[in-house]
């Protein structure tokens, strides 16, 4: 018999917010488990020192805080202490506990929107900038490995100069005015107090912004947009259109929603260019449909004929078994995992993140919410970013 | 052995244009046909004379005609001549051709656009209102059943009051510049001394327009339109995006594209309300998505369980086995020859057209088509409907 | 202007069977009208004379006769008398009818399958040979053109030599005993008198079997089927299980239902080789899924990208625009037109024949029939056909 | 700050097999990860002592074995040894592997089938009954949540007496004769020696068996089954077709395949009775189609509208985001850890075990197996279960 340190490899890791009732913290711990790659010991969970201390003892935490800022302090002076902290707090909260941990060295990961505000924005990008540690965002559809592959293609000019970008992500589950009846997630993502101010736009379009940029290397450089709440009492918009002009010359159009019954979580990109085009949905994450102009639509499926480099590098099984929203998740905790080791080896930041999302695609984010709702506000006049 | 006059119930019907090499020609005989409620029999079916009498041979017309104006002198002074006249021109000649049958009392039916241009468009307007006989505009996706089946769900406050509607019309045919590669549907389709303002807009956003109004009911208040012209030496735009401002305070997005590679005619219509969500897609026109808001999505297929009354009476065949383009088109035809029969025994223009489009609809569409240039020209401005 | 014999290239047709109540009757006048070959002038429509007389007025025929040797005898005297006739009556009256016609030089098109009982089928397999007249059965889910495409591909070795054919239709319109209910449809497809020995399988089973051999160029060599009656009170099969040997060694399972929720006309077609397979589904019949073996799987699109000469020679409008049921059904009666054209010019049965099916698909329709019942009866023992 | 031991819930784990070339080792792993209820601590994890040291390392085991043998001598006899092990070996070595853990009451999960013969089954079988440890086979798909939705809808009598049951496992990895090509995989799946009597058979239809035997709640009383073999020098099938007759008098086929190109893992259930119908595919797993018979076809999603308890019981995030293989085979590990901690404080095996999948179901598969080639071997005939 032989034996290792089990715990070498992995990244010590903390953790704020995502107590009991919070559904993405419970996606971050899964995310950071599927590969292995880090122990989750330390956490201040959430609002309160009593749930806080429930919400660390039922996951068996080894160092549950009161609060980030007892936690920040103190894991940044014992010896073992983490080396990484997950923010998956209600976002105006996350501008003050990443700066925490950031100023003390810890890498963080943290969940988008960037902020709640633009100012709170700009000091967590000052913090980043100064910090020696890492900062990545978890715009965590970027992980899917059907992504990547477009993201490959589009770069390798199978498209073309690209000339459209459809990008949507339309919900149902504010369709009636859940935020009135007591649900907890409904409240602080219609609450601009809470979610900043972009609604439907903060939430999720942020994310259908993040993607087709990703996928087309492009930036958006000015949108009109047009934002409404349908819902009953709603402050902050429920739906969005928004037209887009990006660098390069393309076209697109942007819609999100959180009122269209039928829609789960349907974000859907389409790009197109004069040599080809390309189409994907989260719900059926697995497949790319590919069409070179003149031929046959293909289906290129996840790490099966037609599948590149770019996704197998991300891919964990075989083609026909699917991979999930939590294995893309996985890939941006992984990709952290290795940016870290890499950071701590004496990478530079650029070159530790590799395709991770970071803070320059955070302040993209808030750039794109800021400039629906001015432009919004002026009837869709064309706002730049 | 007894016996019945065979072409009692059938109406006597001309052709202008739809010569060989035209497409729609063809798919409007075929429509006329498959009801058996017309009988083709005079044309003028192309620019020259020869080439209509080469036409008009190859289809066995009784009666073919040098031109337009010949024929319609003609048929009006004969025993037995026309009843009606199919328009299927290059849309800069409807105007001249409609005119000339309308004034002599032989009812129009007309392919759409309406016109060319606006003038042309008010030209006509005051021909039809003018005459007796009826003028049908042959927006034929509104003959589908499943578009009746989701336009008497709306009407019968399925969806609640519509929030949001979704229309898109992407095709790929014109990608590359074949009008500069002597192919004569694009040479046409890209001259706007033939097609008019509108490029994509014209020949099938006014399809995407009009389909959103047919099924919501609502009409287009004001539009922002952000039209491009990709195609290398094109004038006329071949991708349209526009956000839509409807009556009763719905907002939409309409995408109309000839150039995004993988669409053949991917028309797509989603509508949603407060209490439920239709989605339905040109290219499989036997389903029609709903979704009562909390409840699992539900396939509805025409004839089958599900659909309802209004898709029953313009269905031929039971369900499973698919009805098509020509059928949904063929549908359009027969409502016409109704019309025309009710027209004929005193029925009022209005109580005979029904649910068929005419010349309010046609009006619509040139208004709609004015909206976008005249946005996009600056530099994508609301202006109003 | 000028003119022309409008009746000239039309052949002239008489229907038997297909009356006010019947569904296939007017399937098959509107496939022969859609091309516009045909001119549908007599018949004998109905089971008696009154029933006949009165759905022979409502479609404007000239001639109708009380029964169908009374047409026979008539139209083969007079001039201008009919060229080509529709059998359109349940299975057990097609042998007579056609007989009638065949003996007196009348060209048949019969609707499947062929008769109800074996011995009918010989008769009439007798009367075809001694005939000069063309014997047309409508398998009209041949006249599809992505299965002209599929038929195409597998014969020009796309797939290398076929190994596995996966076919099923599955409906559900019997899961209650309807028959029991009053239903006209129910009661002679369920009634062994009418139908013949098969329920499912001959119904629906036999467009199975014909598809699959139509398009691999194969033909059944021996099969085992595990029939069963699930509906209550039936005593012909509702639900049939076949398992298929091949001519060549390709191996195969057929399924036929009636009694499946969910299904319509849910008939598909698989089929497998070394160098790639094929996948079809008749419900949306404008796709073609191929993969050639160790590439993506591709959409091929009727009258698009990647379609053969094979499908445009049966295709009438662009892609994207579907044709549905009709459509195919037309094809065959196009090439029924066709094909007796030739023979009149003296082309022989085979020549004129070409894709069409007729006597020999007929008689291997009841082979199968009468394999499926035999092999039930012996416990799925296998039986050559 | 307060804390925990954070390993006092999670189950320690060993692993047989699996070392760095397998690919069902990691989904193994990854599966024990994801709800974080194991620790892998120990392993044997290959053939050799070296390659078994070499993947522990890298694994970052505890304690690396040069064999089972002395793996479970050990772990038995040591503090904190190991309280369950994986054996995720080919076949043929499932049965000493768990004789040796279970006679020291080591808990068991194992791959499927459950051996290699049907004399190893037998062996293991008793070795099961007569150890106070459990014996998990990770039947993985049953795993799904949508499946116990299927399952629980079937077992409620939402379809009424299952009438028909289609079930299907096509791939197409071994459409080429790969194991001649040095392809690790292919050639012990293709070795009777290593794989046992089935090829399909063994390694994809029993998961078609099990899955239809555990939606359904019937079990296959009999079968007829035609094996081939269409790989050049292959013995084992990799082809299947079988009829199946289930308890209760329900029919059924299944086909598994492994040369069916365009397939990769489609394993497709589809279950009828008089009231409704229910239609799943593995490859698209967060969706149900469930047609209450005479209404329209609905679209249950994992977690969304219509889903029940039994699927939300299996559900880690909220619908709309996929959950996929990956999660499907930890809920089988997550309740087995549920049952060894249950067996641990005194439950019976068969009220630990709930829903999971042991001996009886891999004896079930056995049978399955070898009633398949004892069919094919006698021309298909049915042999009892």
């Amino acid at each position: 018999m032989s034996g290792t340190n089990p715990n070498a490899g992995r990244i010590r890791l903390g953790m704020v917010g995502g107590g009991n009732d919070a559904f993405i913290g419970g996606v971050h711990r899964i995310a950071s488990r599927i590969d292995d790659r880090f122990d989750l010991l330390a956490g201040a969970l959430s609002s309160t020192p009593e749930k806080s201390r429930a919400s660390g003892e039922a996951l068996g935490l080894q160092r549950i805080y009161d609060d980030f800022q007892q936690m920040a302090a103190s894991e940044a002076e014992i010896d073992d202490g983490i080396e990484a902290v997950s923010i998956v707090t209600p976002n105006h909260m996350h501008c003050a506990a990443a700066v925490e941990f950031l100023q003390r060295g810890i890498h963080v990961i943290c969940d988008k929107p960037l902020t709640a505000t633009l100012e709170d924005a700009q000091t967590l990008q000052a913090a980043v900038q100064k910090s020696d540690a890492l900062f990545v965002l978890t715009h965590n559809y970027t992980g899917y490995p059907m992504i990547r592959q477009a993201r490959a293609m589009v770069e390798a000019g199978e498209l073309g100069d690209v000339r459209i970008v459809q990008v949507e992500y339309p919900q149902d589950w504010l369709t009636s005015s859940l935020e009135n009846e007591g649900l907890k997630q409904a409240e602080w993502r219609t609450d601009p107090a809470r979610s900043g101010a972009g609604g439907s736009v903060g939430d999720i379009g942020t994310h259908a912004h993040n993607l087709a940029c990703f996928v087309t290397g492009l930036t958006v450089e000015k949108l009109a947009a047009d934002l409404s709440c349908f819902g009953a009492g709603r402050t902050l918009d429920d739906n969005a259109h928004v037209m887009l002009r990006f660098s390069g010359g393309a076209r697109g159009m942007l819609w999100s929603s959180q009122v269209a019954p039928g829609n789960e979580n349907a974000l859907k990109l389409r790009v197109y260019g004069p040599k080809g085009g390309l189409e994907w949905s989260q719900e059926d994450p697995n497949y790319l449909w590919f069409t070179p102009h003149g031929e046959p639509k293909r289906l290129i499926t996840r790490a099966g004929s037609g599948s590149n480099d770019a996704a197998a590098s991300v891919s964990r099984i075989p083609p026909g078994h699917p991979e999930g929203y939590l294995e893309g998740f996985a890939t941006i905790y992984s990709e952290a995992a290795d940016a870290i080791r890499a950071a701590q080896t004496g990478a530079t930041a650029a070159d530790a993140m590799g395709l991770l999302p970071g803070i320059e695609q955070g302040m993209a984010g808030m750039a794109f919410i800021n400039a629906c709702v001015s432009s919004s506000s002026q009837d869709a006049a064309w706002v730049n970013l």
